[in-house]
C-alpha cells in the first residue's frame, strides 16, 4: 500500500497561459513520460525571432528517467519542438502514422532522422512505459490520425484530450471514440486535462463535412479557375477539395512547399486519396482551360513568403491571377494575422479575382471543441480533478467556470502555470513546487542566445534608430585628433536633415571638449547625456547613442 | 450654358484603399472645399512611427483657392490631421459644436488654437462657400453631433454620408434625417459617396440603445465595483453608463486623460448630462464601498499606456483591481489590437476580476451601417453615380457589388484610389488624372523626415541587430593602428557568445589585412562582405554591419 501513497506528478512545461508550444511531463517514482513538444510563434515584441520553444532543461537533467515521448497529432504546436528536444533528449517517440510521418520531415531537415527512434502506434492501442500504461484513444481534430490519451497510473487514470472536436462525421476514419471515454468515466478518472481553445464559443463546432458541402456548391457553379488556400496539415480539407474537383471534372494542382510535402506524405501513407490522372504538375497548368483546374495552395494566413501571397502580388513563378479566378481562403486568420490576410485579399480583388473568405461563407470550421462539446466531455469523464489546458489564462478561467456550472467543486479544479508541479493521488491534488520553464527563442541557428537584453536593444533600435559618435584622442594629451564624426541609421533621412545633423555634430564637439581629462566612462557618459537631451528636445525621439572613443 | 459644361472635380486624398486619414477635396472652377482631414495609425511595418497623415501638398499649392474645411464628426480619422494641415493651410473650419469642441483640444496642444478660425454650424444648416452650397444633414454614428453632407454644385448635388449608421433610437438628439435623404433622392443626386466600413456584415447594426439595456441588466445584478472601458469619444456610451449608475445609486469616476478631457468638454457643451453629486474625483474612491462605484476608463483597445492597461498590471496610481471587480470592455478590438486587448483581459482575470468582453455579450455595437442600411441609403438617394468610400479595396469592391445587386449600372460606379481626380457632371464621370497623395509619417516632432530608407534600416536593425567594426589606420603606410574592435547591439547576448565574437574579430582582422592598400569604399566593402558571409553561414542571421575606418 506504500505504493498507492506515492503521488503522480503532472508538470506542464508549455501550453498553459499561452497559445502553442504544448508539452506536459508525467512523473511517477523514477519514471517520466512526456506528452507532445510543440513550438509557438513569436509575439510582436520578439523582434527577429523565428520561433519559440519550451524550456526543457528539466528533461535534459533527468534524461535517464525519460521513458518516452508521446505525440497526439502532427500540428506544429505539438511536434514543432521535438527536433530540438530530441537533440538533447533522444528517447523513443510514439505516435500514429501520420503524426510520425510529418515529424520525419522535420527530423530530416535537422539532419537527425537516422538517429531518432520513432515507434508507430495505432488508435486503441495501449503502451507500457515504466509505471505508465498509455492508451491511445481515437479522436477527431483538424488533422487526421489524432488521438486523445488515457494514462493509467498506480494512483489512477489521467485523461488528456489534447486538441479535439466531437466530429460525428469525419472525412476519413471513425468518429471520436465517445464510448471509450464513457467507459473510462464509468470506471473512474482521477484527472481530466481538456483542450480550452474554443471555451468562449457557445454551441457545437460544425463537422468538417459541412465545409465539403460548401465546396460542392461552389464547384458546381464555378465557371472559372478555382484556387483554395488552407493549412497544409488539414488533409481532410484537402481531401474534400479533391473530391469536389473529381466530381466536377477538374484537375488538381498542388502549390507551395509545405503543401507539396505534406500531401505527398499523406498520399504515401494513404490518408489522402487522389485518383489516377487527377494530379497535374504546376508546370503544366498552361495546357488546361481555366474551368478544368483547381489549385490547392499554402498562404491561408497571408504569410508574406507563402505561395498565395506571392500569387497575389504577381511574384509567383508559375501561377498568376487571371480576372475571374475564384479564390477560396479556407481558414480563419489567427489573431495577429488579420492584417496580412486582408492585405492578400485586397491584392487578389485588385487583380480581378473573386475572393471568398471566412467572414463571407461556411468555408472553414474550427478543429476545437466548443462549449457544448466540452460539457459532453465533462459529463462522460466525470473526473475527480480537472485541469483546463491549451489556452491563455482567460480560456482556462472560463473552462473552470464551465466545469463549476456542471456542478464540479471549485477546489477540485486546478488552474496551473507552466513549470508548476502538481502532485496528485486519489486523496489529494496540490501544487507543491516548480521546475525551470519558459520561452526559448530561436533566431536563425541560435537557440536561446537572444535574451531580453538583445530584444530590448532591437526594440530600441527599431523605434528611433541609432546614432554613432566616433572620436579619436591623443593618449598623452587627451587632445581630439579626429571627429567627432556622426553616423546615423534608422534615425532621420540624412540628406533631408543635413542642417540638423550638423547641429548634432556641433553639440557633440562641445560635449567632448567639456569633458576633457575625465576618465573614459564619464567621457562617454557625458557625450551620451548631452546628445540624448539635445536630440529629444529637438525631435522628441530617443535614438540609441553609441559613443566610440579611440585612444592613439 | 457654358457653366453646366464645366465639371466638378472630386479628389480623395485619403480613406480609400485604406482605413483612416479620411479627406476629400471638391473643386469647381477656382473654388476648393475640403471634407475632413483625419489621421491613421501606423502599420506594423512603420516601426517607431506615431501616426500617419494624408499628403496635402496639393492643398498647400492651391491655398488661395481653398474656401474652407468641413468636418463631419470628431473622430481621429476625420479631424486628427487638421492641426498639421491648418499650420500650412489656415482656412476656416466648419463643424458642429462637439466636433469643433474636440478639435479645439488638438489645436491647443499644437499651440495654434488662437490663430485658427473655427465656425460652428448646426444640423440642417446650409453654408455657401464659393460655388458650393454645403448642407449639413443630421446623421447618427458612434459619436454625438455627427453629420452627413449634401454638397450642391452647379453641375448637381453630391451626397457624402461620411461615417454613419441608421439609428432609429439614438441616445441624444434626433435620429438620422432619412426624410432629407429621400427628398434629395427625389430631386436627383449626381453622386453618392457612402461609408463602406461594414459592407461585409449582413443585416442591420443594432441601436446604441441596446447596449444600454445590457448595462441595465449588469448594473442591476452587480454586487461589486464596476469598471467600464470604452472610447472616450463615445459620449452616448458614457451617457448610458452614467444613466445606469444613477439608476442603481452608484457614483461615477472618470479615469484616463482623454476620458477626462472629452467628458469634461461634452458636459460643458451639454452633450453629456451627469446629475449633481454623481461624479466623484478619482482620489476619493477610497471613501466609498465597492458597490457604490463605477469607473469609466480608457484602454478599451489594450493600449499599453492606457489607464485600464496600467490598472491590469497593477501600475495605476489610484485604481487597483480588487477580487470581484466587474470589468466591462465595451468595444471591439480593432484588427491588430486583439493581442493587446486579450493580454489585458488575462491580467484582469489573474487579479481576480470578472471580465465581460466583446466575444461574450452585447456590450458593444458598431457605429457603421451594415448591408441593409447601405441598401436603404442607395434606395433613398438613387444617385446617378456612386463612389464607395472609407474602406480597404475589398470593402469598396463589395460595396460596388451591393449597388449592382440593387440594379445600378457598373459603369456608373467608380472605385477610386487616393490622389485620383474624378471629373464629373450630369453627362459623364471619369478619372482624368492624379495629384500628389500618400502617407506622411509622423515620428515625434518629425513630420515626413522618416522615409523608406529609414524604415528599412529600422526593420533591418529590429530583426538581426547591428555589428560595428572600428579600425584606425596610419594614413601614409595604411598600417592598422588600433582594432578591428567590434561592438554589437541586438545581435547576440555577448557575454554568452564571447568565443563566437572572438572568431568574428579574427575573421575581421584577416579581412582588413587582405584589403590593404585598396581604396576606402572597397576596404569597407570587403570587410562588410566577409563578415556578412561568415556570420550568416554561422548563425543564419544578417545583422547590419557598419565598418568604421579612421585615418590618422
Amino acid at each position: 500500500m506504500a505504493k498507492s501513497k506515492k503521488k503522480l506528478k503532472v508538470i506542464p512545461l508549455g501550453g498553459l497561459g499561452e497559445i502553442g508550444k504544448n508539452i506536459t511531463v508525467f512523473e511517477y517514482g523514477q519514471d517520466i513520460i512526456v506528452v507532445d513538444c510543440g513550438m509557438a510563434f513569436p509575439d510582436d515584441e520578439m523582434l527577429g525571432i523565428d520561433l519559440v520553444l519550451p524550456d526543457t532543461t528539466y528533461l535534459a537533467k533527468n534524461i535517464e528517467r525519460v521513458k518516452g515521448i508521446i505525440v497526439t497529432h502532427g500540428h506544429e504546436d505539438h511536434i514543432g519542438g521535438l527536433p530540438y528536444l530530441l537533440k538533447e533528449v533522444n528517447v523513443p517517440v510514439y505516435g500514429t502514422r501520420l503524426s510520425l510521418g510529418l515529424l520525419e520531415y522535420k527530423l530530416e531537415e535537422h539532419g537527425i532522422l537516422s538517429s531518432c527512434k520513432l515507434e508507430t502506434v495505432v488508435q486503441g492501442q495501449t503502451l507500457e512505459l515504466g509505471s505508465f500504461k498509455v492508451e491511445f484513444i481515437r479522436s477527431t481534430h483538424s488533422i487526421a490520425d489524432s488521438i486523445a490519451l488515457a494514462i493509467h497510473t498506480p494512483v489512477g487514470t489521467v485523461v488528456h484530450t489534447s486538441d479535439f472536436k466531437v466530429d460525428y462525421t469525419p472525412i476519413s476514419g471513425e468518429p471520436i471514440d465517445l464510448l471509450r471515454f464513457a467507459e473510462l468515466g464509468k470506471k473512474g478518472v482521477l484527472l481530466l486535462m481538456c483542450d480550452s481553445t474554443n471555451v468562449e464559443r457557445p454551441g457545437y463546432t460544425m463537422s468538417e463535412k459541412t465545409v465539403g458541402e460548401t465546396f460542392e456548391e461552389i464547384f458546381m457553379n464555378a465557371k472559372s479557375r478555382i484556387l483554395v488556400a488552407t493549412f497544409a496539415s488539414n488533409i481532410h480539407r484537402i481531401q474534400q477539395v479533391v473530391n469536389s474537383a473529381v466530381k466536377y471534372g477538374r484537375k488538381v494542382v498542388i502549390c507551395g512547399r509545405s503543401m507539396i510535402n505534406v500531401s505527398k506524405k499523406a498520399m504515401d501513407l494513404g490518408y489522402l486519396n487522389v485518383p489516377e490522372g487527377v494530379l497535374v504538375d504546376i508546370e503544366r497548368i498552361k495546357n488546361f482551360n481555366q474551368d478544368e483546374l483547381v489549385i490547392i495552395t499554402t498562404g491561408s494566413q497571408g504569410e508574406p513568403m507563402s505561395a498565395l501571397a506571392r500569387i497575389a502580388v504577381g511574384e509567383h513563378r508559375q501561377v498568376e491571377i487571371i480576372p475571374g479566378d475564384l479564390v477560396i481562403i479556407s481558414a480563419t486568420p489567427i489573431p495577429g494575422n488579420e492584417k496580412s490576410v486582408y492585405g492578400v485579399v485586397n491584392e487578389l480583388f485588385k487583380k480581378g479575382a473573386e475572393v471568398i473568405y471566412e467572414s463571407l461563407a461556411d468555408i472553414h470550421v474550427s478543429g476545437h471543441a466548443c462549449q457544448e462539446e466540452l460539457k459532453l466531455m465533462q459529463r462522460l469523464i466525470k473526473p475527480k480533478y480537472f485541469m483546463p489546458v491549451h489556452g491563455e489564462y482567460r480560456h482556462l478561467k472560463k473552462h473552470s467556470n464551465l466545469a463549476q456550472n456542471l456542478g464540479m467543486n471549485k477546489d477540485n479544479i486546478i488552474i496551473m502555470e507552466i513549470g508548476q508541479i502538481l502532485e496528485i493521488n486519489s486523496e489529494s491534488a496540490a501544487v507543491t513546487g516548480t521546475v525551470p520553464s519558459g520561452k526559448v527563442l530561436v533566431d536563425g541557428l541560435g537557440i536561446g542566445d537572444v535574451g531580453n537584453v538583445v530584444l530590448r536593444d532591437r526594440k530600441h533600435l527599431s523605434e528611433d534608430g541609432l546614432i554613432i559618435v566616433v572620436v579619436t584622442i591623443q593618449k598623452e594629451s587627451g587632445n581630439v585628433i579626429t571627429g567627432p564624426d556622426i553616423i546615423s541609421r534608422g534615425f532621420v533621412y540624412v540628406r533631408e536633415s543635413e542642417p540638423f545633423m550638423d547641429e548634432v555634430k556641433q553639440v557633440c564637439k562641445e560635449a567632448v571638449l567639456k569633458c576633457e581629462g575625465r576618465n573614459w566612462p564619464s567621457k562617454k557618459g557625458a557625450i551620451k547625456d548631452t546628445l540624448r537631451e539635445y536630440i529629444y528636445q529637438k525631435t522628441k525621439r530617443k535614438p540609441m547613442i553609441l559613443p566610440i572613443l579611440i585612444e592613439i
